[in-house]
């Protein structure tokens, strides 16, 4: 199995160490515009083939990882699937829901595998997190609060919602394992001129009777990747920077007060409880995830993150962004229940 | 002087304990319909005279504080004036603008005093806070981001905004020394049936070009208490339960890109600095705040918290109500610019 | 009942405070030299009787609270017991062993209740911590280590050795039912002209094969209460700052390695898992000192923190003064295991 | 110039890692007696040659790092240093004084550059706060407290004392451009048969008046890396595990009480001001440290941590172990002072 990784930046860099130590992998290929890149890359990896475009890499690769502005990422993929490539396409898959759609039906009717590369359903935390909720240890779900903060790094051709709330559209997806029916989102730009950077979502989940609001910012002093999801029973954080406790669940729940409370003026009854940080057996996510893109490929199995999946959260990032202009919630099509990730063969 | 509390609940007792060690404070009267609470406060205060309503009281203090539920703050305060007492009424001031202006207006026919609870104005760290933004240490200021979270304590007759927003709102109008023109607000009831216990408030202050998000909530399992202030040039946390630093300045910031950086593709620059946690002298504000109150009495000086102060949190509440049922922006009626406090005499 | 309270300074109106919610108390008496502090405390409390002296104070009290500087203790409470008064003495007992033993003999001959002010060990994460070594959840324990640092406040007639490990060797003597055999400490005054302001102990239980480091400082930029338990099952962090997590578990431990694992060269294996903080119900530990003070008064009952108890605190600050001065370590006399506290009547 | 690395664990690859993006490098080799380690090596090095044994790997290298265990480090920098080798040894050095020195009179004989890899020195955190100290920022330094605490890694052939403290002593002694005097120490084994796990050191630097104590643990729940130097004016704490904020430094202190606070019996006064966080650039010290080295190669400086750095660090070790073994404080010969480090020519 030869694969290409395009886009040798921070982030296609790392999917280059991960596939290294695949092992299915027989051949990395680099393709990157920038000769300076592909320099400093033959100084770190072995025997590294590189190119300076994806026409000229293609012949060279079965499977390509698209690590590339997401502006660039129809262009490409469809590029690499036309010439019976796999591909796996980072976050945000697309820029818009009709693109997303069109690289599904290209895949589907060329029986490739098209994966996105949403990497936190590949993370320990969040599948534990999942495990959590679906035993019914925190009751009801009532509304989940996340935080995605940072100081940079502006993108250039995407605002910070399309950069940063596809981790948690599609981690909050995942969790509850529906999608939501309606969208709000403010946003505002501050230090630059018209990309916002800081802004905020309102999801709805219905069927669930759940609220998810998401602040994500590229204006904030603190690093901040926080998840407070709270249920009738218990509490859970999710916070990805504690690297000892990634995941803390709260014993502690607020339940309407028994007749006799009532009467004495407490409109509310509390249990506070302890805490239990469960221990999380720490996997590199990009590397499970790059693995499973091979497993894949192998197989012919559906994967967990697949077109279907990536573009769940493109329609709630376009939602968000129709939202902004105008001012108003805006609903999503009516979607099939979102059941367990299916695993069907693609081919073969 | 003679004060009267009424409502000796939490915040009540707070009250009677720190107005005993106020010097000009010659008699503390208790005033609550609650024999067993009366009963208790004897073990603690010195003679501490105790009535179980308000208008037997009246004839033994100059001056009131009431700290009972919000639905009876306008009645009280009323019954007050228009006996001659000066009035200290808690947060929020009344649950109308409507009337909040009517006891605005008893009290100035009357030259009587009247004051409202905004203890955050009394309080070191939001005044260092406020000295730094106007310094000019920050630069401009982009926007503000607050969160209020608590695990309870739920009200009977207000919701969560009603309940914790007046703190933010009224520390960010005394920082801003100004009023926001829009408010829009999103709330849910989760826990409770009807009552919101999870809001968000965004506020605008057009005239600076500054955008306000507030998070309050009684359904967190983690108490917080920070507001975060983002400059051009650094930007600032106040961390109300950081003991030892209230207050850190982050010397960071983000700027458009140079020409240069912006040809290699960085639309942004950033810049990392050291932090600083100037050191606060702590005085409990709410001390400080009562002893403000009984100087205004004495000489006729208008409060920094006075009724047009209270009643510009209680139109931002008003608003958000309106905007909750509504789903809309609601815009608060002009209001002339919200300068330093001026001092000037109520009477005499 | 009638109790005094000799010096009424920070910690003195801690116990009027607490003393006067306690039910069996019908009057509070306050004893200092100093008139400033008995105006103050007028302010304070409701008639409260005060005195210069404890002479002139005896005869209006049944038992007396001394919460002087420490080398006052023997002479006031001499005093108290041979005019028939219960004593509850604070921390450290005495300064020195043979006083420690004149107040047992005094206290035992007079058929009087003698306690010592030993106030963690009735605070709940103490007893949670104890709990959760006596039933072996943490393994055999192996060592402790304690910090308990500060920046001030200096005493004036004692060293951080006599001021700050009291609490350490309590609670640890409390915690392993036992008591060292072995003392050995370093110190060093550094912005104290001669009393130690840092010191380092290390207590041996060699019938338990535990060793325990204690350090103690008025010379620290942070405040730290800290004691760290590792046992070779779990270990437990206790901190005493850490309002909502006093009690912490690790579920991690180090054991020799198999045969298989000592073949590749790893000497040891080690288990890492989750992390438990229980929710420990706080009651303030003072006042259920105080209220133990007097339910012993009124049935006889031994007190949990009784003379033994206080010297067997001193035996090991001795230890530890004569250690500082010789530089080596010092064996305190062969003494009946500790058992569990006897409850046996002292009186009646 | 070709470099060897011989033990490929895991701090050898990470020596492996930085030295492919060392300018001056022109080969890299990699020794290790396991293949396993060099066929997994092979996957992420561009054409790394490596080899079994040192022997047949001299005849390809200029120079050699060697990151074996510390019983070994003797003979091989022997048998390079005859090779006409340049030697970066990890640290310790080696297991004794006499074996330390040895090296350096190799070394100094066939003007070859000896250096120890105290990568400490090379931490841009610990140069700050060596400019901290020097600039009398802190005023008198009276004493530091250290502590590197873990949970394992055991070693196999070196106890905690030797494993961990090398780091302490070279910060420290790097610190104050000085050495200790007087050695105690104490440690115990606890989960190991026979190394000691847990250990404190105690060292007089009698010239400065200053008392260092570390602590050191491999049977720690958590990973601390926390130094704390306090002053006279000012206190600072080094958390090398605080990203954003390695360097805290307090504007506290405590000084002898003026006349008049004496006589209102407190001894000492406090000064309470703010904390700053200075920014500190991060480069990886190991990448500074390995360039250095290179450096001092081409140029015949001599290196900042050479060998009589490292003698200096292994004297601190060899009397630990003699106060282990003999429970006494030991004294160190008398050492000229520790000046700046001299930048004079080794050769050429």
């Amino acid at each position: 199995m030869r694969i290409g990784v395009i886009g040798c930046g921070y982030w296609g860099s790392k999917h280059l160490r991960v596939l290294q130590n695949v092992q299915d992998v027989d051949q990395i290929v680099a393709i990157d515009a920038r000769e300076d890149r592909l320099l400093a890359l033959q100084r770190s990896f072995s025997s590294l083939p590189s190119f300076r475009d994806l026409a000229s890499a293609l012949p060279h690769v079965d499977a390509l990882v698209i690590a590339t502005p997401p502006g660039t990422h129809l262009g490409l993929a469809l590029q690499a699937l036309r010439a019976g490539k796999h591909v796996l396409v980072e976050k945000p898959m697309t820029t818009s829901t009709a693109h997303a759609r069109r690289l599904i039906d290209e895949a589907e009717a060329a029986s490739l595998i098209l994966m996105v590369g949403h990497t936190f359903e590949y993370n320990a935390a969040v599948w534990k997190l999942r495990d959590v909720i679906t035993s019914g240890e925190l009751g009801d779900v009532y509304y989940i609060n996340t935080a995605r903060l940072n100081l940079g790094v502006y993108q250039s051709d995407i605002n910070v919602i399309w950069d940063l709330a596809p981790h948690d559209v599609s981690i909050i997806n995942y969790l509850l394992r529906s999608r939501p029916t309606t969208v709000q989102s403010w946003g505002s730009s501050h230090a630059h001129t018209y990309l916002e950077d800081v802004a905020y979502l309102r999801l709805h989940y219905p069927q669930l009777g759940i609220i998810v609001q998401i602040h994500v910012s590229w204006l904030d002093p603190c690093k901040v990747r926080r998840m407070t999801v709270v249920g009738s029973r218990k509490m859970a954080v999710y916070d990805d920077l504690a690297d000892q406790e990634r995941l803390r669940i709260y014993d502690k729940g607020v339940v309407a007060a028994s007749k006799d409370d009532a009467l004495h003026g407490l409109p509310m009854s509390y249990r506070y409880g302890g805490i239990v940080s469960p221990f999380i057996s720490l996997q590199e996510p990009l590397s499970i995830q790059d693995q499973h893109f091979l497993e894949c490929i192998r197989t012919g199995r559906q994967p967990l993150t697949d077109g279907e999946n990536g573009l769940a959260v493109i329609e709630v990032l376009e939602a968000a962004t129709r939202s902004l202009a105008e001012g108003m919630p805006v609903a999503l099509e009516a979607v099939p229940a979102y059941g367990d990730h299916k695993v069907h063969r693609v081919y073969g």
